[in-house]
């Protein structure tokens, strides 16, 4: 039984509530560790340990450090782990330090110390490991940008639905201005791409080969790092060995603020979210498949996953500060203290991984309420700017005088329970402030018209439907630009596996 | 086999380098989650969630919430779950959502719903959790305590042992002055003294019980908070319910607090004996037992204990950064982002609960090296500030101007390469300076005699034996009241345990 | 002109928007830095740095180090300064290093060098600045206890006037059960509580005396370490010279926490209080004093106090990992690192100290709105678990059977556009659940009574009156005795004053 | 007399201590704000605030928002502010709230509300601090990269001058292998590169242009956005409006993080040089400029400046969790709490700006002890890596057999008082771990000839000749076209102002 499967016969405490199963995808990323154990760091590595220690091997052999007899045993035994580990017959032995002396000892084991111990030839766990940690690091980085990909397309089709659908615009937590919902949308996907931006720059600054590195000071075996390099996709060898041995905090801790400034955005979207669906607000209605109940109480719908993306955040936010922590005032080479970036960077993947899958499903699945929208629209004086923006342009005065005058006819209104400008207390107002403005009894309706008010603000980034015309257009470029990068990269990294297998065979 | 048989088997890559084996500590210690997971976070929870439920019955059956036989039927189911929690035998099911469904999922299955579905009467998630996390906390901070205090024990030993023993201290990694290896013993005492209070003040302001504060609001049944707080060793209930559900980030950011403090001290030291023991100090050596090999220089002797103390102080730190994120700006009553904090607070205890015995084995296994220690305090005019001091008392004049003075003749005897200053150089500075202080050949060598040296600072808190002596006396009373304080709550725990059986029995 | 003063003549861009002049204290809480520097450090401490020079020649007199005329000289001298910087005519001369220079050099100029150039015998920087921060990190600390004794004052004020008011209280955003608003500020008072004490335990553990700890290794002048205690109003010296000096970090990290703990509690009541006042609610209204307008939007009333304090807390955060961090692997003896401590500390308690106040005012001046909440109390099946509180209670049966009855009915209401759960949906819910129930035409409205309700829930801790008159004795108790301990730490600091001034004049 | 000025005249407290000056640009970086008071936030704002303005008013002339005439007295009152500004007779006043409405009121006071109440049409107090934030952030990101491309060419000439000197190379504080002193220049260089993508990636994603944005919502001015972007050297207008005001975190948390890791790179530099030049080391004196003595003891030279730079480098760490943590969990708008991102990005900028500078200082005045240098590699095996690595070209066999050997060979040589391997424990290590391997008696010293060794390591990155200078290629070249890549952007820069002094004349 798959753990999706598994998890969606959860029974629950609070199981009769909802018309609605959950979401699998909102079971896993609320469940927590409660009933869910981690596994050890190295299992994560397996695959990429072996994929290195193949191109070390085919290289070792092409330099002539092994015998092609030699090497031919080795891939042969690293073939053979590989194959055991996806049937799930390779297991780490506990009884080892880490992934690196298991394979060894494996190979060991099986081809004695004369062939399985050459494997190590010119090579040192310290650029084994960082090796590892950036292909795992290049992966993740990938499998981030893949789903905001996904996430990018969700907002851009609730965009392109809710295009002149209006919306209440806020600051301060209060009501601000009216804008469309379309421009709600696209303001997260602008977000959203700068995240993507992040990861592909980690991409840029790391997808070095450290392979040759060794303890941080080189070898003297005549190895080719350059061969090695696009037997394993990298953009080439690192340039210092030095660096990416004495820097084993940097990759990290890059790509914790790659996620961490994602989460604060996903975080902001959940905190917006969760208060406009309160009752109150009601101006989204979150699906119940991103809903749980209560053990105690009969009545409740909560909003688990957004929650659990604030949480996540802080705890992203955390660990960026301990890997930053780890990599301050160490001395010069490798140190120790280095090896708990390992654990703190792929926790904090675990959390966050399928954090923009999650906001893709509440995304396109919440629902929201129109009435309720009109309601607050017609509140808390909200297209009292755009009156005073239209009442400037028609009248030409000063805009400080207008608005000290907009500012007391507000307050005259409030007074008399109104929410909207009432036009005896626009004048009385205009009047104290010597504005000599004349309006007709039709100018603060029309002014104050939804569909007038957001198709004006027509500028570049605004509400209107021309502005979200021109930036969805861009958005699209982005998207399909991005898609390619990510194709290029998934072809060099199949190119160079078979470009690997190739060189295997013909040992 | 055990944790510890397995890691006194490992066979490591670096192993021929050494005569001595590593500590079992020290490896479980430095060993990393490489080969290990984490196991669920309610294993942890199990046996105190079995508590508080059994706590809970009897107090429900003695308010008559439930009949005896309901009472007896349960408490004998809760009591089976423990049995076979202890064989191994019971595991937490997956499928259920955590530890509290787990168990009452249990008890309904056996029991039927009739009485198995009883048992969270006047009973919410939310309250039990924060019991469960309560009692586990507190067991927490009484083996840190312990631990704590096991390491006084070491370091009062070391003080003993080192009270007439010289050594330099220093200041901006600079020589600074001498002082004796007793007083450096027991200055790192005085930060563990300040550590346990920490951990003593947690549990003065969270040792209250949460039952009854369901969801936050209170219940209609009409329990007894106060004989629950005596079934499980507290002080007494929380005074208002609202605020352990709200604030539930609170003990766990406040011991993070404790556990980041006494790392960063634990740190520090770790720094300081990393560095006096590399091979251009050696005063120190760290014994074998704490340290590590390379899998690829046949030479290298690390500190990875110490080293890890460093890196799991940065971790700690993170921890606590992210806890007291998740509980700002909260909106009223408990949220879903709390639940986060569980794990970040296991997590960082995990990481650091042995902590203080690894310090105590190095402290207990460190040897001092004399000649080296000797050797060093001929340098660096590492007595320059004692000469200076006493001069000033026979001369009788300012000390601003006798400190000009000795600047100079310090300059004067570098630059004829010596280390310490001469008669002539000081003659001479003393001259330029208008210092009128005329003094004998032996001067120079008896005011700069060791012993004299350390003994001559004997105000409280100083280096000399009588110091050394005075403070030994306030520690070994610390101590002392503190075991009373340790074994006095221990006993407090054995009584309700006792008391809640009787009452059981009783039923 | 104060800087109070200036701030109430402040015009403002958004000026003709409210009725009620802004508070003054939200003027300076709020203002930032846009127009107000920040003076240099170590205006701060010299007051600190006189009294502690001036006890350092008193003892130095008493001790023989100094003659009594020299002595003499350099009080009058002190004390010539300090009435010039009261006067506001001592200046901190810029081309001095820091504070300590500063006032050596004005004596040396004033005295020369036979005399000024004396009072630094027998003292370092490195025990002065310890002295200095730590006098005045005690006065902070002295300072925020009061100011939360006044807020705890606010809080019970509030909570007996609105005992019997009823208050919808949440969980996950949602409405969850009613409650009262008294058990609400008496929620907010309990969190307090345990603040003050943080400080407490602060004045505890670092209120000793580090005089005498010179660069960390003592001194061999025959100083009174005991003597200057008490000058100084503090219990005693410290135990070990290093420590001190070593721990440089340790007061003000220990301080950060407990701002930072205390802001998390301030901003999570600023973020309910920013929810519950939006238009939307309407449960609070907070006071004009406390909002600001807009330069742009006539309509805005925004809660910019809270919204600060939200953002200083997080500023708290940064703080403390920061300090934290420069203590972090410190090498032996104090390092320079060190110094940065004291702006980080400084800084956080200037943004910080008047929160409590500012708190205080907001809350004193907050309008509870009674319509809304009687509104919002008839909403989300608020009384839902009330009730089934009270029908387990008439029927006997197992919660968990109930409750998923419950949850049914709740949904079969909730599809017909109810806010309540009707007779009807509860009695087909029981049928199908097998709940066998009878209650009659008045048992719902009877068991949802608001004032029944709440009354019901009459444990400890809860909303009930009888059980806020319970906690209200205590806290009441909690406040008086801690005046008693302000109040006794004053006159502790007074006496010691009188000690000296008194020690002086015998000179 | 100039802050430079001023600094060189301090008389400091350990005055006679040196020969040499302290570098002016050491006593800023280490000074501290003891005596430092910090300037209000705005004023750095106030060049910016006056670019952005005019560039508006010239927008608006040729909209036809505002009448040429009109146009050119605002424009003719912001060049008289910034004139008055530059001679220092343009002070904020401090009665207004933010240096915009300083600026607003003056133009006010000085042409009336008809001419000077009209600069504030068609913008909000939100886009223009996110205008001016930008503007000056931009600017920064400009001095880092400057400031880092001195430092390269600071590594680069001590590489150049280095690049046949052998150095000891490290791990875990332990002697590892030898390296070429260039190498670790090189090393540094290489962290630096990134260093400087990281800002200009944050320059990539932040040169856009927010006018317009308004409070979020747009406007329905007739704006024109792309105008005013060429008058500000943006790369374009932001695609949309909420986003640069939603976000007002994101510019200066990715500022804060390039610092951070800078600053990462730069500590552990510090830290490296700290230990290095202790005495017990002393491979490197650090320069009396760099150094500073003590108030008490007559013979230190205490690194500050690099205990400073790890100081700073904690502050940079704090204040980035700061700046996420204002971000996280924002609502739907501008928050006032977004406020508190200015000071904090100001002041870590402050910190941290002549950081890369104080580096290059210390760099380039740094002392390299041949002598020691050559002492230190006669010790702790420091060649048995390279000796088994040519051990193992010859013998041909497996190099975890021969590890095994040689990690048998160093202890006996270890137990025998030896530094290097003998050869006859050798000898006895291969027989017993049955290597046959046959050596004459010249291999060993050949083996490890220290120039041979490091000649031996050419592979790419290593610290071979060879290597160094393939790197040193490749790193001017990076110098170059970031060079090229930095009077680029100021030519754009200079061009949009230009072009607005243009437009301006034109009106």
């Amino acid at each position: 039984m798959t753990k999706t499967d598994r998890m969606r016969k959860v029974e629950k405490l609070w199981g009769s509530r909802f018309k609605k199963k959950t979401s699998a995808l909102f079971e896993t990323f609320t469940a927590g560790r409660d009933m869910r154990g981690v596994l050890p760091a190295d299992e994560k590595l397996i695959s990429y340990d072996l994929w290195g220690s193949r191109a070390h091997v085919v290289m070792l052999a092409k330099q002539g450090i092994l015998s092609r007899s030699e090497a031919r045993t080795l891939i042969q035994g690293l073939e053979k782990i590989e194959q055991a580990w996806l049937k799930g017959t390779f297991r780490l032995d506990p009884s080892k330090e880490d992934v690196h002396s298991a394979i060894e000892s494996q190979l060991i084991k099986k081809y004695g110390l004369e062939v399985g111990g050459k494997i190590h030839t010119a090579r040192s766990r310290n650029d084994q490991i960082a090796l590892d940690m950036r292909l795992y690091l290049r992966d993740q980085a990938m499998e981030f940008i893949s789903a905001m990909l996904f996430l990018l397309g969700a907002l851009l089709k609730n965009a392109q639905r809710d295009r002149e659908k209006i919306f209440p615009g806020f600051t301060h937590h209060q009501i601000a201005q009216m804008t469309s919902l379309g421009h709600l949308w696209l303001s997260f996907a602008e977000q959203v791409c700068r995240d993507i931006q992040r990861f592909q720059g980690w991409y840029a600054r790391f997808n070095q080969n450290p392979l040759g590195a060794m303890t941080g000071y080189g070898t003297s075996f005549s190895i080719d790092e350059n061969f090695t390099s696009k037997l394993l996709a990298f953009d080439g060898p690192c340039q210092n060995t030095l660096d990416p041995i004495q820097c084993r905090w940097e990759p990290e801790a890059e790509m914790a603020f790659a996620i961490g400034a994602m989460m604060n955005h996903f975080s902001s979207w959940a905190q917006t979210f969760i208060i406009l669906s309160m009752e109150e607000f009601a101006l989204f209605r979150i699906d119940d498949s991103q809903c749980s109940g209560s053990s105690m109480m009969p009545q409740k719908r909560n909003p688990d996953a957004l929650e659990v993306v604030k949480a996540k955040t802080a705890l992203a936010h955390g660990t960026l500060a301990s890997l930053l922590s780890i990599g301050r005032a160490l001395f010069l080479g490798y140190n120790r203290d280095q090896q708990w970036t390992k654990y703190l960077i792929m926790d904090v993947i675990d959390e966050t991984l399928s954090a923009p899958t999650v906001m893709s499903e509440v995304i396109g699945t919440i629902k929201v309420k129109d009435k309720r929208v009109l309601a607050i629209c017609q509140k808390g004086f909200i297209t009292a700017p755009d009156l005073l923006e239209e009442m400037i342009q028609e009248w030409g005065g000063p805009f400080r005088q207008a608005k000290t005058a907009f500012e007391k006819a507000v307050r005259y209104s409030e007074q008399q329970g109104r929410e909207m400008i009432s036009s005896q207390d626009l004048r009385k107002a205009l009047m104290e402030e010597k504005v000599d403005f004349q309006f007709g009894d039709r100018f603060l309706s029309e002014a104050q018209d939804f569909k007038r008010v957001i198709s004006r603000r027509k500028g570049i980034g605004g509400p209107s439907l021309k502005a979200l015309r021109h930036h969805n257009e861009k958005l699209s470029k982005f998207i399909e630009y991005t898609k390619k990068w990510v194709s290029n990269r998934k072809k060099e990294h199949e190119l160079a596996k078979r470009m690997l297998r190739n060189k295997e065979k013909a040992l």
